[in-house]
């Protein structure tokens, strides 16, 4: 368990990856912003404005690529400072009880999301998925694998391959741990294996989380998504994405304008102790890629299972009380 | 330096990839008949029969994908045969020349990969590759990595963009350090990262060796190679395969037939000391992949450069005494 008490500690936890995931990243970030409070401990509501801005773009924008966090972030402070408290307790309980609903609505959001999943993916037994969208970068059941949870749930058959997610290991340590915790049966594959095993017929469907959408349906995920969605084109099968639509970033019109997290090169360099390339070599370390909307069939969110075209099934999910 | 002074050591050498790379695979094969043999010491020719029968399945069925093996070894004792040896000594002296006879052309066959692959990537500056086809993996400079050597030969601007290749890693281990050695600029990506960065216009054509290459010119490749081929596509730019036609097994009509070696999962499990994937989950590790022929735009050959349609290129370059 990590104990977080610093707002350095929470950017830290987020730029080290301990905490990610995208939705999960913004019920988190959502959460140090109370934490923040609670350690500058301002004598007043108004001494706290300049510290809450300070904080939504210290935690807001810790990463780059990730709407949820930045998102959640500015929810969490707009809609305390809304209620206009007048101390700094009625302040903090209204940024306490935001961040919580953000996490509540994104465990509702994941398990709606399973729900549609189950749904749409009720004729795949052998289901692909790359990085972890999972328990492990949610409030909830996850969104990439909510729909296996929830078929798992009911007794339907369900086996997955995992691609491992270099350079970090996502799914290879994250993705394999969670479905093996829960019972279901999950292979391992290197990122370069996916591809001839989606095209020799052994997945029925590929499914993966996203850290933003575009208005035209272009997704950011993980680096590596985009060949694998490649691939599942190429073979015929379905390539799902599964996001709460608070992954949806609609002032983007699409996937060229979203910022690509670079990481440290060393993270390609190595893993674990063991130094892989030689000394003198440069690395690149690319965090995300664009999936573009031609390779998606279908964006698997709380608010329904949105289909191409996408820059129309997006804005009506986006469209307020008009109920789905 | 491996010193290898039986069949036992020769085949596991070929086993656990201490040589590998297709080409390398031929010369030391047909070197380890001769080892073979001074290891068996038989008394005369009769007793050397069955003993080389032998040694045709132990070293050329060591490793089934590359086709190099048991052409090279096939050839080594048939040649040596025809010429019906009187001694033991003829006999080995016979079996030694044409091993060094395959070495010898396998590093002519490279230097001429090397000129035509220049000719055809004179345009090119930044070049993609997956895993190692380069001096560590042929009698010469390589295969894939020979139109590389060429241009900087030739003083031309050239960067290679090195897939790290998982699970064993040979994009970032070997591939990095020969070309590193020879002074060219590498950057060594994570496999998944290969697809958004040839999408991104950074790679301007893409080139990789050949384990084994089917009568209609479906590539057997290292496990990856074909998700780097989809991309390359996606993107537009040329994907070569370059590979001496002692690679082609025209006995194969298509790539469905190619045997591709499943090998041990822990390779998937561990890298280096490091355990990547929770014990009790499991990890599928095919070796090799296969790329349709549509994917690849050329073949270069010691016999040229061939194009589709390739049942006509590859059984025209197959063809004795027409010249080139």
């Amino acid at each position: 368990m990590l104990d977080i008490t610093t707002i350095e500690a929470a950017v830290a936890a987020i730029q080290r990856l301990a905490i990610r995931g995208a939705p999960a990243l913004g019920a988190f970030g959502s959460l140090a912003i109370v934490v923040g409070l609670d350690e500058a401990t301002p004598e007043s509501v108004e001494a706290a404005l300049p510290l809450l801005e300070t904080l939504r773009t210290t935690v807001g924008d810790a990463r780059p690529t990730a709407v949820n966090l930045r998102w959640a972030v500015d929810r969490t402070i707009d809609h305390a400072l809304a209620a206009a408290p007048g101390t700094t307790t009625e302040l903090r309980q209204l940024l306490l009880d935001e961040a919580l609903a953000v996490g509540a609505e994104d465990a509702a959001a994941c398990a709606e999301i399973g729900r549609l999943g189950r749904e749409l993916l009720s004729e795949a037994v052998n289901i692909g998925t790359h990085c972890n969208a999972g328990r492990l970068a949610t409030a909830g059941i996850g969104t990439a694998l909510a729909p296996m949870y929830a078929k798992a749930e009911a007794g339907e058959p369900v086996h997955a391959f995992a691609a491992e997610t270099r350079p970090l290991l996502q799914g290879a340590r994250l993705t394999a741990w969670e479905l093996h915790d829960a019972g279901i049966d999950v292979t391992v594959v290197s990122d370069g294996a996916m591809a001839s095993t989606i095209l020799s017929g052994a997945v029925d469907a590929f499914i993966v989380g996203a850290d933003r959408i575009a208005a035209n349906g272009d997704v950011a995920n993980k680096i590596g998504t985009v060949a694998q969605a490649l691939a599942a084109h190429a073979a015929g099968i379905p390539f799902y994405v599964a996001a709460p639509t608070s992954t949806i970033d609609a002032s983007l019109a699409s996937g060229v304008d979203i910022d690509i997290e670079q990481r440290d090169p060393d993270e390609v360099h190595n893993v674990g102790g063991t130094r892989l390339t030689p000394v003198g070599v440069s690395a690149s370390n690319p965090a995300f890629d664009v999936t573009p909307h031609h390779l998606v069939t279908a964006i698997i969110t709380e608010a329904g299972v949105l289909f191409a075209p996408f820059i129309d099934s997006i804005s009506a999910a986006l469209r307020p009380q008009e109920g789905n």
